[in-house]
């Protein structure tokens, strides 16, 4: 068999296994993900694959006998070697700028105020998994306000964060003392908690809330926001819940709303689908930064399908495997606010679909 | 009046005038450029406006006495020093990284092949109206092949660049050696005699065709490669021409394009319908990088509608003013291949219409 027709054999097996799609183009850049590592949990971070996909694809090409393991390392056996050689497959080559960790805006432009937040946030509260939490390093959290900053989306703005404040930017943004005012919505009364003791200390503007975003925002927050910010699970439902009430949570046209969205628990098609949804309510998409965001490793990651299934034991440790994308939207002329109620959805359905493997 | 109704009225004058939407933000943006920064080109670059937009909102400024000009620089006079307090406009802060400036990327990645592009870049042909040219910095030509290197968009890749080889991208690109062919198309037979001149004298694998894009791409080129570049002018036309006509050359779903897009020529609705049809044709946005593209100032400048209306009479000289984002697309299962006759449009047509100050 030719190589090119073997690894198209694979790419159906994986897309059957999985139910994800992948080109072959994607399960050539897993090839050359391994060549690059032979760290699982890095093979994954340089897959630009649902995480789901690329275990699917190490255990089919352990199966295939391309790829061995030892000492809980990924490495090509001589068939494989054979394959890449045939296929032209090449390392991943790494050309981010490691002075700004390859987002292209300073986490530390207030090294003062960087400072502070870095000792406070040690003793946030630990990620749980019925929230579906993990958090971003502390480096992300101020590059989020970096980047905001260069587009004036903090500075004297009323500012809404949807959820997801395990990485603290509400209390961040409030730390500044640039914005006009900062609220908070999250289900974890731990967070809520810890924002407003450090709000009461540093006297902060801030107005944190417990709040379930399956449920409809009340109608005092809706129009009431000049920039929002969110770090959605990856369902569709979960794009409604946050993205789609930050939208709605918006004064008007021109208006600005930033979230992460991953290859690591979607496809790209769920990527469409994503885009599809803004470009219906009339929203512009003006930036996608990737790997903007790099979250730290999170105490239950043994409990999830992303352990369950991968082909190694190892555990990532400090290793920053996890990183997903940073969107900025703008809302247009005519915008729909959308503020559906989603309790419906049990939380696991809530936060949970066939491409997510971390929750 | 109150400040925030002034600033209202402002908004629809400038669209009346200009007749391209703007926001309230966006006119906010305005007077916080113009706060920070007095050079009316910095103005532009800084308030992610059409230049047509910016250029009519100075006219009307100056026309309320809000700003005002001395020695071809712009001011606040006291009244809209009034004003922009009252409406707590603040400066733009610049959080971009020095060191890979602003994109994330080392455009330096291989310091001799960057030199050695340096020196050959000096002797490339001048910029010209009639093909809507204007070259980026070199630092920009290899800042794009360091993104696409991290993607694995290049390496061993066959790649096509549709237009815009006065970056001299395609050249660049066959100078890493790296990919497994270059094609380029430009319709201009000085950059086409002088990539094949370079292509010779350093042994390089490179195919440089004088072409116009509004023609059908030739059948031999429909879906033949992995990666496609392109930078095109900021009309439907232009994105039809330029960037479906590179989906159209692309094998098949999983591979790429990139180009670039501005705010220069661009109002956010244009931005909006070119993401409609992408959507449309089954095609999915994976990165926008801000200000990733940066000009060097065009010997026709002075030519341009972005200089008859400007409200100084400054000239830029060396200061980058001119950015563009830079878009990475991905194609789906199901991508449409479009492929059609634009020749209809005249070389004005094609390049130039109503948010465009440059062609």
């Amino acid at each position: 068999m030719q190589a090119i027709d073997k690894i198209e054999k694979i790419r159906k097996e994986i897309i059957k296994r999985s139910k994800i799609w992948i080109s072959l183009n994607g399960v050539k850049r897993i090839l050359s993900a391994i060549k690059t590592t032979s760290n699982q949990w890095l093979i994954i971070r340089y897959s630009y694959e649902p995480i789901n996909v690329v275990n699917t694809a190490l255990n089919i090409l352990k199966e295939e006998k391309i790829v061995k393991v030892k000492d809980e390392n990924v490495y090509f056996t001589n068939i494989g070697k054979k394959l890449i050689k045939e296929l032209e497959i090449n390392k991943i080559e790494n050309t981010k700028c490691v002075f700004c960790e390859g987002r292209g805006f300073k986490f530390n432009f207030d090294k003062n105020l960087f400072k502070k937040f870095f000792e406070i946030q040690k003793q946030r509260p630990k990620p749980m998994k019925v929230f579906d939490q993990g958090n971003v390093t502390p480096q992300t959290t101020f590059a989020r306000i970096s980047l905001a900053y260069n587009f004036g989306d903090i500075q004297n703005k009323e500012i809404l964060i949807l959820g997801a404040e395990d990485d603290l930017l509400g209390l961040a943004i409030a730390m500044t003392g640039k914005a006009k005012s900062v609220t908070i919505l999250d289900i974890d009364k731990r967070l809520i908690d810890f924002d407003n003791f450090w709000a009461k200390k540093l006297n902060l503007k801030l107005n944190a809330f417990v709040f379930d975003l399956r449920k409809k925002l009340p109608n005092d927050l809706l129009g009431k926001f000049d920039t929002f910010f969110t770090d959605p699970s990856e369902t569709v439902q979960a794009i409604k819940g946050f993205i789609l009430k930050g939208v709605a949570s918006l004064k008007g046209p021109g208006c600005v709303g930033y979230f992460g969205f991953t290859l690591k628990d979607s496809s790209l098609v769920k990527w469409y689908q994503l885009e599809k949804i803004l470009n219906k309510n009339k929203i512009v998409i003006t930036e996608i930064l990737p790997d903007f965001n790099h979250y730290e490793n999170w105490p239950y990651l043994e409990e999830t399908r992303s352990f369950k299934n991968s082909l190694t034991k190892k555990n990532p440790n400090k290793i920053i495997w996890y990183t997903s994308h940073w969107y900025r939207i703008v809302t247009l002329e005519g915008f729909k606010r959308v503020n559906i109620d989603l309790t419906k959805f049990s939380g696991k359905k809530f936060y949970d679909d066939i491409e997510n493997s971390t929750s």
